[in-house]
């Protein structure tokens, strides 16, 4: 039984209100505003004709894809966050991220069909109310796709790369209960706290989670993974809808 | 005679359609996106209980008020730009503008009635089509404003340290033709180009420009000056009317 | 099936030889050269009478655990790895990996009865062959556990902050079959990876796994975690033998 | 009337002792050492058979103008000044004021003429005593002219890219006054600080200023710019005597 | 007359027990943990193919011996040593002790027998008891000699480099008395320091040395010189012994 | 005999013409341009009241000496040297420079005697043509004791901190010959080449020397010795000359 109340009085096995809002960075080549509730995350994507030093270097055929991630100093709602580059270093947690972002994009695209492209998808946070790199990476799947799109039309790429969908939600346990899509005050509560990142289709790309200073058993772990799944079918759900409504 | 037709077929002397629009970033203290033409900067500011540390050294009374300025990597039309700490140095470009900022917003403060804090406006571009400077600095009063608002409302400062509004714009001359408020692409061509920053009631506060190349005599630094003023002044009434409105 | 036969012929559920070597840095409070097979990191535990800056801010009571993962220049046997320090900043998969270890570690200690002291734990790759994110884990465990031996005989400690012990292992799927302690040589041809960190007692501490560019099943992941509890069971026997015979 | 003596009782509209030492630097192409009072830049010249990076790239033609400038650790008669390297990064101020300077140089210079060159001018002030950026440029011309000489005695240029000359100034309101040429005592505590930067022929070439904490009205500013250029003709007329009197 | 008993009960004129022990790192070219007493120096030599772009630049015929110096942050015995890359920059006694184990190397290398090559050699300290940079170039000698031996075997090159051996030894003057090979308690106190390398052959390649705080005559030093000498000779032999058993 | 005539027709045995003059930088507390032939140092001296963070952090009673050494931009005939701040690191060479300064410094000084101070030396190269360290040494000497004799007559130091004076001289083996005071071409080609640091009481403070890719032997190195005491003789000298004096 839930001892608390969750914001809006969702319940626990309901996501937060997802809205995706497209076209909010109109130089970029595909873009959205990913909400999950007060998350609110630019994902913007570039495609550049350039691929990365190491892959010319050794000779690898086809593009890539990666991602950066940062938040914005205004997006945190205790106190300003200094910019990186006041502190002359990339936040360790933001490398984290980007590289999770970056490994689930290449996940469900064939790079070969980029060839000599370099996929950019920058995950920019306007605020942080907890599942960041969930709304990251199901926005980024969106921005992406649009950049693609006008490739394909404008004929600079002659197949689409992508080979499925992707999209990440949190689950947690908090006070004992599993909970889906965990806000910021959730997540400083739970106990244990996954990510779950999993193709359109259904399969999974990447689980990661644990807890500082807890532990949890394989029972526990199962429950994590089928609620994250049910969230996924929905997140699935409200992309596919996005993408069919044109831009 | 203008030998180029302006885009929206505006005149010479007409701003861009100017949009201000509040609360973009919630969790900061006061924000806008600031958007003049196809030129859109998040400005945010944060009222923070800290001086910086050459102030407490030098046993300075009041407090401060700062600036950060930067290009979003997917702001520029032309090709993505490199995150500032991927480069390990910020922008020589950046500096220049962050401290005009800074400078412009400090003009019109009286820095002793902000008592051991210390104010921030970030100015995050998220399109430049020219003049960024201009749409941060009349975005940037606009947060600063309505987080001293607050502040005042929360009865943490006693007093509005503000004694004026300020605003700036661009102005230039394009094939011997004096314009106001240039996009990228007359800022690009333009043999003079300068920013007016000036104070609600009138007064300058800044006046910079020159050319890349080119030189200039005194009717012209005339003409410049007096179409300045004009887009000043239209500019602090859009200003006025958004903060008359109540947030 | 089977269709390739591993390094010395071990089967796809057998551990690599591991060997604990303790003492090899005398001047840390506890070390130990923790070998995976020809993978081989140096873990070496100091305890500093000092805390954090931001707990010192923050009021935080107790103490704090932390590592740091970096590859010797030497450890690759493709090509030299460059220093972090000539290129300016720390390598992305090296702070994703020393993040896992200090949450690892934190997640069997008892930070309240760490007052005024933070446990460092320097993980140094000095041969690389697949699984040195495990083999720190599993050396750090006991590098920082002879650390704080000795801080409780010397009294500057007086309760065992440890409430558990911790071990790792990663599990993976090559060409269809599930095998546990990947090398390099199998790590880098396998579909799906995982690293599993778990406590003495059977409880999972962390799960992190996925694929570039393969996505997997729930029953593949059943599959997975349990290979890696019983990899897991196999360690914790060789870390508790370790420490029963003293040092 | 004026309500407090200036230093050596020069008059409001009057420059500080201009002295010009030429090879102060024998292995630069051509130097100077620029003295405004006891304000003194070291300003060298190198003509570099090389092009930027970003003009190779863009397949720009002709060459490149450019500036560093930097306060030696001695040059401030408060206390020592960092060296940037000791802090990781360029002081904003020394990035602002030598791109002015450079910005002044290429405003006068054909780069068509500079083919496949890059003048490079740094200007090292070993006294600050206000006015650094007005000497360092008046200074620069002169190095820059020398090194552009000797180039073309050589024949490694084959035109002169200088179309013209450039000089700068600094005028202020002090207590009501306008004032040419301000010390580093009449500039902290000037309402408003304006720099002029002309060519010899009398045309502008960037006008900046403004006041911290200050603002200004039109009358004020036709004075300052008036008095700006009395100042910067007697400037040209220095300039002129020196590079006459040859080498 | 000593004042006081070395460790181990040594006379003035004898080394600490010198262990070296090869293969230490086996992913390198060649290797070896050099010990002088508890001094722990990990040696390992790389030979790349690929030489310094300022080789490439100058056009400069063969290739180039290189060494990076670090201290293992568990290394010493009273603080843990903050990384370098915590730190932005390299530590400045590192850099001098690296490049001069690079130029003791080179002095016994004909680079023109290296074409196209860097041999690189890393020396990190595992425990630093004193005397770390003798015993990593007297290390760094071997593990450079078994990658050279192996590469002349494997035919990539053609002759061997090497001209003589390199060797190298600490001397000292501590309450009057001339000591060879300080440990870190010596070489704490002691008034005068030197550290002395030579080739097998008995020249001289670097000579330097001197005391913070203390100055000496040019009997002391002719003493000083004299055990070094008798010093390396033992090196020497010790040396020739490791490479002539084998590998 | 002498195969090649020097600079100037000097002896083997000459120092070049040296040159001092002092007060070159006046808001330094002493400063003085040292020149040893083409060589030319800004050596320039700041008494500041503060002490280092680690002496603070020690409890280290007295105070501190140290330097800092830079090439300038416009110093090397051969190309322009690239400032340190755009390399984003300090040059290694420039490293080992100023660590020797300051050691040569201290050797002559009771830090007891300097309570609470930092005696900075910063020693800038406007002019390079070898020995810029021994001309920095020299001149530092003189900046510092200008400095030291400023602070006693104001009494802010009670008592002169320095103990002994300081000099510095090049020696070298160039073509089989012993030369003193090399420049930049003789440096460049000698077979040996060494740095004596010596006491005005003709004691030594430091020796350092090889070569790159050569060796020698004792007889050699005490012809060496001998010249360079020769040298500092004449350089004490000097100095004496310039502090009698007075500035």
């Amino acid at each position: 039984m839930m001892e608390f109340p969750r914001v809006h009085g969702r319940s626990a096995q309901a996501l937060r209100p997802i809205v995706m809002k497209p076209d909010v960075a109109r130089y970029a080549h595909g873009s959205v505003l990913s909400c999950f509730g007060e998350t609110q995350v630019i994902c913007a994507a570039i495609l550049e004709k350039k691929i990365p030093r190491w892959m010319q270097q050794q000779g690898v055929e086809g593009g890539w894809v990666t991602a950066e991630y940062s938040l914005l100093p205004y997006s945190t709602p205790q106190e300003r966050k200094t910019r990186d580059i006041n502190k002359g270093k990339l936040d360790g947690r933001s490398v984290e991220i980007q590289r999770l972002i970056g490994r689930a994009l290449r996940a469900v695209v064939d790079l070969k069909k980029l060839p000599g492209y370099t996929l950019w998808v920058d995950c920019d946070v306007l605020q942080a109310d907890g599942g960041t790199r969930t709304a990251a990476i199901t926005g980024a799947y969106l921005a992406a796709s649009m950049a693609i799109k006008k490739a394909l039309a404008k004929g600079s790429l002659a197949k689409d790369p992508f080979t499925d969908s992707v999209a990440a939600v949190s689950v947690g346990i908090l006070a004992g209960e599993v909970l889906l899509d965990l806000d910021y005050q959730e997540d400083s509560s739970a106990e244990v706290d996954f990510n779950i990142v999993m193709t359109g289709s259904g399969r999974f790309i990447e689980v990661q989670g644990g807890g500082e200073g807890s532990t949890f058993d394989e029972p526990q772990l199962a429950q994590l993974l089928a609620l994250g799944q049910k969230g996924i079918r929905e997140l699935v759900q409200i992309q596919r809808k996005i993408l069919h409504e044109g831009r």
